[in-house]
């Protein structure tokens, strides 16, 4: 019954067994591998994008700020919202590696960046001249840190009100899978089609030991975030090893197996919290996390049951037993809809 | 006859077996694993240090990076050698991670810092008050670039003198036990009793897929590492396979036994060289790096029948055939005496 | 009938003179002429700080900056109100001389932080741990931005919420003579006995051509304030220029002769516009500005008049001549009340 | 008896004439008010460059870091001299500026960087792809730390290097003037027809308080460099006191007169010296600034009598008194043949 994180369960057998494959004799290093090669045939692929310049990294604090920071100046402010894993769990790695551009932090609905508030914000900083901030690149995150979904048209009228003012947008896609699988659309249509410059494409949270590709659809900067990468200490010597976890994720479509098995594993766990009177949602659950609230005598009793998962707001072993509050529950892609159930059984008992 | 580079071999089969094992069930995130526990504990003892402050990052860049930011200001210059790989192969990273500190490169032999040029070189930037650069760290490397390897003793006398001007000095290991192997010392002797406080323990070059170590004997600056680490996006949710291949890489005396065929490789390519008499060592060979000058024809035949190295200053094919070039020759812990026999057997062809 | 900035206006002719007086001869540069000395005790004096270690410089921007970066990490937040001229008016050069620190915006009423909202902003970034910026020092403005004033006691509050979280605080005063002239209160009350640990002395919107005293009442970071400063290049050689300018300021107390007749301008000008019917004041005046809104079409003949201001909210020659615009009117040192009274005249033509 | 720096010297009378004529009325802030204008208009006729982007900051250091930050990238290194005041008295200014850039020390002559030693530098990079440093700019000083001074033809020499290699060229010009004046060359053969790209046109060391001009011939990054320069904190608010500054400086070529008599001064100085058997130049005096070598009991005779220069390498007043010493000696704009010969006359007392 874990449901902390997407960070804390085991990568896919088949990646580990990549790994080992791959561990065979000697190779050019530093991505030269034979393996990236095919990595990046695959992404253009996948992508419907012959052109897109692909690396690869091993966090995804790594991929959103060296993308952040290949379409950022230093004096320029990125915007985003106040939930986006860039402004409150990188530590500030995006402005360092911007070089010290600022964060904007933009209105938004259960996680989701508000296109109102968006062409607000934007328009804010428009008559300061030298003294303000400039504007700087939009980052939004899909899936959302809260677990809802952007659709491809919701994307696109944040990207076209980017691109009304001449600014590119960058997709953290942490949890990329999980929403193309929650959408039902094509990774074009989540991406570029949709007005997307450049994606964290992640992988660690769907079944990888610890890769991330960056995807830059427009390979003019493809150079510069070589630069970034390797300055940043990001690039790898036995890049073999990133490049066989990544190709045995796209083998098969593994990552989006992985992904619509985190998201009936949600889904299960929603429907049948849905059936206690006591439950509340913040909002619907769309892909892999719930965000939900209840008493505080229920989270203690399947905190006891060996639940794991993180009370957002307060003690759960003190205070008022009836006092709602709010669980975080992720469902990571190897908890099946078994774990689903235990969960629900403890919440029955 | 794979000569080129330490970076382009495999990992040690039990590394892997270890990731494979490591791969089980939930756990903590981000370095709170027990797996760190055990490597923590355990290079605790290696090293005799009870005390130090352990972290583990996933390439030697990173380590040497974080390491040299944590030890420095803004507006210090760190003193290495000119063929330090934090001078030559990081791309600026120890100047990004330290917000703009400078290199003050230092007069050497065969790679190893000079005593009397180090005391010159800090000596010389004293009297420009708050005009000039401050000092800051010196660093150097065990084994170095070029294959050499100090001596504790050697460590000591340039700790030393940084210790006359209050500077903290930085190891950077990443042939650490190679260097360890060739000297037949302790861990201990080679660092914090030759007066180190921050190491860089290299496993990547030496049989890991990708981890080093980070080791400050005074941890008084333990949160400042983290912070550092984090801001740099080096900080692996999924730290657990880090902390498995250095567990892996300590059990056994792996690591050592890895440095040791390496360097055996390396003594005896070096004995075979040695009796052909148009080879030529740029300096003695002490671990698993040869630099040696023959002339061209013989690079063309080696590289002709399958060896695989750097040719340094030329172009092997074009030019003069007895012209002498110089070769650097790397012996990856995998390659073993029968790779070394390979390749003195297609010198004798 | 220049109401547009306090950047606009002279110098006051007796710090011209004391420039001209200072032209003689040859001295010693970068600080360490006669003069810096006589304006380091005579600062000492006035904030009653026999200790503190004081720096000038040519910019507001750079005595925010250097301030707040001596009292910062690179993955800290600093806390401020959105309208601060670190946040606004300053083109990331906090960000730029922290090496990357991020501003948490806090919530305000006519620029003045709200305790409640300080309190609830830094506790908000408790528990992320290494994830999330850490806890940075506040900075507040005093005048504020809009021309409201802090009282001791109201920066006490402000300062002792800091303190329960072991922050330290910045004063940036650019218009500190008008604050402290329009509380009546000593430059020690309104700093360090108010819990201020570092204050930006404005000099350049009170009369001076360009000087900023930057006061650190804790001597401990001197050292690194001075690096910082040379480091940023705002260590003058000629510097005697720049202590000729503060020595004229402080000298008979012509900074707060100045401040008091701007403040006076100001009064005069409110009471003369709160005559008007039309005229409503975004908030009470407290020091040298106003924010005042009335009808388009009295905005339009007070500038076709002649009248320099900033119309804040729109166009004022174009659209409805009954909708209210807001104007920001700043009393320069230099207006005097017949240019208030010239200003409510052509209002009431 | 002042020879100890061209930064203790007073600035010209018309300069202080010139910033109290300023002082009057309003005027437009941040380098919008007129005199702004006229500077632009001068400074392109004196170079004939009339599309030349021109802006004003007041100390060399900046002048010459946002400058060489606005041509690198913080991946790349930066060509000079070991003795370049960028290297040496900037505290890592133009590290911090660049965002991390580093400075590659190429060989010299009497501090003039010699064309073979730059070549084998920018040569030396080659080969490491992303590892290395990337090539930036060739900064070189005219006249340079030691006095010496670059025909046209030397400096084309250089930036013809440069551009082999595509790197631009920036032209520390301090004492730009005194360079000028020395080879009786237009500004723009000393600058855009030499293949110079961005100069730093120095005016505090020639009779300025404190005001330098960075000219960027090809005005395509003029928009960044006033990002850099603002967010450096170095747009000044009351620009025009910076305006007339330099108005006055160009005004009837007084930048040369003030240079030619420096210049003069200095001539008259070296003839003087050279008539002395144990004086001994280390290279032949070129501009304002003179290099010589004579015994240490002359040194004490000379500073007893109340001259003020700099000992380079010892102590005057300890030690062998027929030991040579090198005393640095320049002569500011201020001195005149008077101060050479109350100095020649002390020499020979």
């Amino acid at each position: 019954m874990f449901f902390a994180s997407d960070n804390g369960g085991p990568a896919h057998p088949s990646v580990i067994e990549a790994i080992a494959k791959a561990n065979g004799g000697y190779t050019s290093a530093y991505g030269a591998e034979a393996g990236m090669d095919r990595v990046r045939s695959r992404l253009r692929e996948v992508f419907e994008a012959p052109e897109a310049a692909i690396y690869l990294v091993a966090t995804g604090t790594a991929a959103n700020s060296i993308a952040l920071a290949t379409l950022s100046n230093p004096w320029d402010t990125i915007f985003c919202t106040s939930m986006a894993h860039i402004n409150e769990d990188e530590c500030n790695a995006p402005e360092f590696y911007s070089g010290g551009a600022k964060l904007t932090l933009v209105g938004d609905q259960d996680a989701k960046m508000s296109p109102d508030a968006l062409r607000a914000a934007i328009a804010a900083e428009e008559s300061r001249g030298v003294h303000g901030a400039q504007r700087g690149p939009v980052s939004i995150t899909n899936a959302t840190e809260k677990g809802t979904v952007y659709s491809p048209s919701e994307i696109s009228t944040l990207t076209g009100i980017a691109q009304d003012f001449g600014l590119k947008t960058h997709l953290d896609g942490a949890r990329f899978a999980n929403a193309l699988v929650s959408q039902g659309c094509t990774p074009a249509e989540m991406t570029w089609k949709a007005g997307i410059d450049v994606v964290s494409f992640g992988g660690t949270k769907n079944g990888l030991m610890g890769v991330e590709a960056v995807i830059l659809f427009d390979p003019d900067k493809a150079w510069e975030f070589e630069l970034r990468r390797k300055r940043g200490a990001h690039l790898f010597s036995k890049h073999r090893f990133l490049s066989a976890q990544m190709e045995a994720y796209l083998a098969d479509d593994l990552w989006l197996d992985l992904a619509a098995r985190a998201n009936a594993t949600c889904a299960r766990l929603a429907d049948g919290m849905r059936a206690h009177d006591s439950v509340e949602f913040l909002h619907e659950p769309a892909a892999n996390i719930i965000f939900a609230r209840f008493p505080r005598k229920l989270h203690k009793k399947l905190l006891e049951a060996g639940a794991q998962y993180y009370v957002w707001d307060g003690d759960a072993h003190q205070g008022d037993p009836d006092e709602p509050l709010t669980a975080r529950l992720v469902c990571d892609w190897s908890i099946g809809t078994e774990g689903a159930e235990a969960f629900l059984a403890a919440m029955r008992d």
